[in-house]
């Protein structure tokens, strides 16, 4: 099963054609995750407390129609691929039936150091798996 | 030739991790392509005056490795494609000699009610075409 | 009786102490007078539509306590002072029982070009009074 | 004598009234801010090395004048007031001889804990007393 979390567009987020700036989108993905995250089990607090951390090494994001002020949108996440040290996360953002952006986001699980890392068992659970 | 243009981070750029956050490389691009036009002899203001958009389709981002505040960034941006209605930009960031982040841009012309659109003769200088 | 609305801060607003950056308050302030608006009749499309605009002239903010990720915040806002073009509204930012920050914020109604104009007549309701 | 920065308005920074939205003018100021603290032999990120941080208690900003895409400004900073763990600055932005903003920013020095704590030393230079 997907992840969902909504969201409302806010009138800041968008630029002078009126429309959600494209960076914008990014930070909506990055909201997402957090929440899938967060529903699995996993606080990025205290995956960071215990010398973990979690980088984007790979946005490929498809922008399909504008977003506008007060727009409600859905951002469904859903694992496409697992690794030991990361995966591959789909990231589609909805209004109603229309697909307004589309992502694949790939993730790396890095120790202290900034290294590549295996995964904590915490990220066994089934939300993680394709 | 490639364009390049020059930009410091600003602390406001970073985020818990004391890292550049991934959404503001979009901003960077963004500011890179403005500048790019710019040299090569188009103003978005006029651009948009004359009733033509530039909207970007698509872009695939890699992040290699992280930027932080002070940072003095390279923003190199070149041609890879070109078709009537749009192209395809190569944007590479970078500190010094290390490679920061590399995206790819899809970008496309759009007239006043948003549908692709060929390109003006403006975009048949050089610094267009790969 | 005050305008409430709810928000949850996101992890791309903290800076790098790890808090909510006293820029992005300001983005709440806006989204909160939005919504403000929005439950008191006014659109601020329509209202754009029909020539008018409203501008900010002054925030005074004082920043009490820091705020976090995944903080559930209330923005209350009520109207303190109101005049022929404008007014001025206290905006507080609130988690729980705690005071996170509080602003008075200045507002003035423009016309097409610019200029102070008179408030139209959809200002006239309670919610825009003292 | 005051301190001056300077920068350019990026596209990014206007929103859907193709002005530098309210909220950005913030990072303006806390970038003059950093170039400010940096030019008078602070830096940052070894005040924090030292167990010490600096927080903005209070903001008081003007708008004037809206500003644009490319519009060169300059944000000038001088101390207005000093005391023993903060104190007042005045910034400035202006676009040639126009003053687009003007702000009041009450600062103070914090501890680890985030407890109010005496000024370092280093604040003790000429450049931090009115």
């Amino acid at each position: 099963m997907d992840h969902e979390c909504n969201l409302t567009v806010r009138s800041y987020e968008c630029d002078s054609y009126g429309h959600v700036n494209n960076a914008i989108y990014l930070n909506y993905l990055e909201f997402a995750r957090h929440s899938y995250l967060h529903d699995n089990g996993i606080s990025v607090g205290e995956l960071r407390a215990s010398g973990h951390g979690l980088l984007v090494a790979r946005i490929d994001i498809q922008y399909r129609r504008p977003a506008y002020t007060d727009d409600r949108l859905v951002i469904r996440t859903r694992a496409v691929r697992k690794m030991r040290i990361g995966g591959v996360l789909e990231q589609t953002v909805l209004r109603g039936e229309e697909v307004v952006a589309t992502a694949q986001v790939t993730w790396v699980c890095v120790d202290g150091r900034g290294r590549p890392a295996r995964l904590p068992p915490a990220f066994e659970r089934e939300g993680f798996n394709p």
